[in-house]
């Protein structure tokens, strides 16, 4: 005889394989796109890695485009809750630009295929794919980034920047020491960002995006 | 009856015509790249814009991948010569960063491919395509951020930061508003970037780099 929390219970199981299954999913294309230098990424290998057969990514996420786009989200997810949570702390806007300008670093650190996964998934996609990746990070980017602007305008720290040419310069900056890792032998003489270079390129941008912001004092 | 100086001048109208096809095929090639979003640029559509037989191509630059590498040496000469002529300026060292910053949006703003071609011949070219793009781009950048860097730490204008990471900076930001030109129309509520914004993107930058890297007076 099935009781009904013998079905809940049940019930719960499932859930819990689904998200198993589908997080061993995510995780193993985000291994694979870290290592490659473009966004590719087969189903036989995501499938090896996570353990799962192929046939579940058509269950999950219907096919490639919504692995990515769903890997993509879970990114955004991440990132943009600790932007948000960056916004509504009672400190300085200098203090919150600092904190964020070494956050975007350590995520393209941590997920160097960040970037390039935006610009492959608006490409590919479509108009469609454009808007929710604008809905994803974009906006909720520009809303941070004229908060805290405002925020330092009001501090005396900051100029009246335009939000959106901040954020190009911010993210184009954060990136690209990532996106061009072909070049890192050639311009730093080692193999890869290492943990110490990645630190002292946040110290620069840190610098760079504080003191250059800064009003003039006379 | 055939003189020297008519086959001298024979010789130099076959060079000129030569000059001239392959120089229209380079410019419809950089039209095309100019308008897309990915380095996408059929043989038959160069053909059709430069009208230059498409077996041309094939005689002047080998193969497509010839074409491209030849699209990108062109413009790395156009930017490198003047990069040396700035260093080798008799002016300030932020004076000399002002023009270069102004220099390299300008070059993303004439030609939105460049960087995304830079990318795309290392990813599809190999080691020996990888090893020309340092040859032409990075390296005569770094050697010339270095002196820049150098002189601006002996007049006390710059910090002595490691040219290597500037590079990233500067690069990164300069190319992310022309690279990202899908969300533009989400950023800054506009269809493309235009010249005034171009201008603004450039001033930003200019007061980012100078005053970013000056030294701390106290």
């Amino acid at each position: 005889m099935t009781t009904a929390s013998e079905i809940a219970r049940e019930g719960t199981l499932r859930a819990a394989r689904r998200e198993t299954a589908r997080t061993a999913l995510l995780n193993a294309t985000a291994g694979i796109l870290s290592e490659a230098t473009q966004i590719e990424a087969s189903l036989s290998e995501i499938s090896r890695r996570s353990g799962v057969n192929s046939a579940m990514i058509k269950y999950y996420f219907g096919d490639k485009q919504g692995l990515l786009m769903a890997l993509l989200e879970r990114e955004a997810e991440r990132e943009m809750s600790g932007l948000d949570a960056l916004v509504a702390m009672d400190v300085s806007a200098e203090r919150k630009m600092t904190i964020h300008v070494e956050g975007i670093v350590n995520a393209y650190y941590r997920s160097p295929y960040l970037n390039r996964l935006v610009h492959y998934m608006v490409e590919a996609g479509g108009p469609e794919a454009s808007a929710r990746v604008s809905d994803m990070f974009i906006t909720p980017m520009m809303a941070a980034y004229r908060q805290i602007v405002a925020q330092g305008v009001r501090e005396g720290t900051m100029v009246d920047v335009d939000p959106a040419l901040l954020y190009y310069a911010l993210v184009g900056a954060a990136d690209h020491i990532f996106f061009a890792a072909y070049s890192v032998p050639t311009t730093l003489g080692v193999a890869k960002v290492d943990v110490g270079i990645k630190q002292a390129y946040a110290t620069l941008l840190r610098d760079l995006f504080l003191r250059g912001l800064r009003p003039d004092k006379d």
